[in-house]
C-alpha cells in the first residue's frame, strides 16, 4: 500500500480502477517505469477499485509496460492485540480468491501480499506450480513485524526451498500503523541474502536460480 | 539419539527392541523415571530395531510407566553439502509411516522427530487434530542448525499458533557429527520462551495453553 497511508480512513479514497487506465496513475507510473527501463516490476500493492469492491492488489508490468498479472490479497489481516494494536482490513476489503503465477523474463513468480506468507500452504502451490521466487509486498506493523516478518521469509523459502522477496514500505513515525520495514532477499537455504532497515532505501541483490537445484 | 553417539556406525549396536522389555535398558529407564516422578516423558529419540529393520523412534511414556505412544521418524535425513558434511540416514534406517498424536495428562502431542520438523504438514495435521503442543526431540547439525533450528521451531508454532517444544542432544566437540543443541520451548505468536546453548543442560518453563486461543 505504497501510494497512500496505511489506513482505512485513505484506502477508499487512493483505490484506483485499473480497468480505466487514464483514471489510475499508479497503475501508469507503474507501466511506464517497466517499459521506458525494459524491466519486469512487482508494483508492490495499491487499493484496487473494481465492480463496487475494493481489493489489496498487486500488479506485475513486463518490459514492455503492458500489465502481465493481478494477484489479489487472498489472507486479510485482521489483527487485535489488546492494548497494543486493532486494525480489520477485513472491514474494508474484499478478500481475492485465487494465487497468482506469472511467466516473466526473469522466471516464473508466485506472488503473495502481506498476511499471505503465513500461510504455508500457498508458498508450496507456488513451489508446485514451479516458480523458483515468490514476491510479498507487504506492510507487517511493527507488533507482527518485528515477531514474524523475517521468520515468515525465511521459512517459506525453506519450506520449499526457493526464493522470496519483500518488499515493505519505510516506516513513517508519524502515521497511526508504524510500519515494520525490512525489505528483504532470502535464498533457498532460508539464508538472508540483502535486506534493509526501516528507512527509505534500495536494496539491490542478484538472484542465482542455481543455487535452488544445489539445495534440493 | 541421545543413548548413542550420532553416527551410522553405532545404531545398530545400539538398537533396542522395544518388545522385549527386558532386553531394552533405555526403554526401562524412561519407564522407570516417568513412573518414580510421575510424569509424562516425551523420550527424546534413539534407535529402535523391529522386525529385521532400524528405526529413529521416540517413546513417549506416561505417570504409569506404561508406553503411550510410539513415533518412527518419517522423514529421513539425507544431507550432501560438498565441502562441508555428508549424511545419509536412509542409508541405515527405514522411515516411519504415521504421525504419532498420543494423549497425555499434559494434553494433546504431537510428535514429530529432527528433519519431520521441515515439513509443514505434518506439522498442520496435528494442528488439526487438535494438538496443542509439537514435540520435535532433533539433532540438527552446526551446519542445518545454525541456518534451520529456531527458524523451523518458531515457523511450525506460528504457522499453527501451538506450542514447539524441542530437544536436541548437546554438542560432543569430538564427535564426527557437531551437533547444534539449542533445546527450545516456542510459543504460539512464535516467540522463545526459553531455550540453551549448544552445552549440556536442563530448561525448565512453564506452558499455559489459554495463550493459544489468544493468539488465534
Amino acid at each position: 500500500m505504497w501510494n497512500c497511508p496505511y489506513s482505512n480512513d485513505y484506502f477508499a479514497k487512493f483505490a484506483e480502477d485499473f480497468e480505466n487506465e487514464d483514471a489510475s496513475p499508479t497503475f501508469s507510473m507503474l507501466s511506464e517505469a517497466a517499459c521506458s527501463h525494459g524491466i519486469t516490476i512487482v508494483g508492490g500493492s495499491v487499493p484496487e477499485s473494481s465492480d463496487g469492491q475494493l481489493y489489496n492488489t498487486s500488479c506485475v508490468f513486463g518490459p514492455d509496460g503492458k500489465l502481465k498479472a493481478k494477484h489479489r490479497k487472498i489472507h486479510l489481516f485482521d489483527i487485535e492485540i489488546p492494548g497494543d494494536i486493532t486494525f480489520k482490513e477485513s472491514d474494508f476489503f474484499a478478500a481475492g480468491d485465487k494465487p497468482t503465477i506469472v511467466d516473466t523474463d526473469v522466471g516464473r513468480i508466485g506472488i503473495g501480499i502481506c498476511h499471505d506468507i503465513r500461510f504455508p500452504e500457498l508458498a508450496a502451490l507456488y513451489r508446485a506450480k514451479g516458480a523458483p521466487i515468490i514476491c510479498y509486498p507487504g506492510a507487517f506493523n511493527i507488533s507482527t513485524g518485528e515477531l514474524l516478518w523475517e521468520v515468515m521469509q525465511r521459512a517459506r523459502a525453506a519450506d520449499n526451498q526457493l526464493f522470496v522477496a519483500s518488499c515493505s514500505p519505510s516506516r513513517d513515525s508519524s502515521d497511526s500503523y508504524a510500519i515494520w520495514g525490512h525489505s528483504t532477499l532470502v535464498g533457498p537455504s532460508g539464508e538472508i541474502i540483502a535486506t534493509s532497515g526501516h528507512e527509505e532505501t534500495v536494496v539491490v541483490a542478484e538472484i542465482d536460480y542455481s543455487k535452488i537445484e544445489l539445495q534440493r
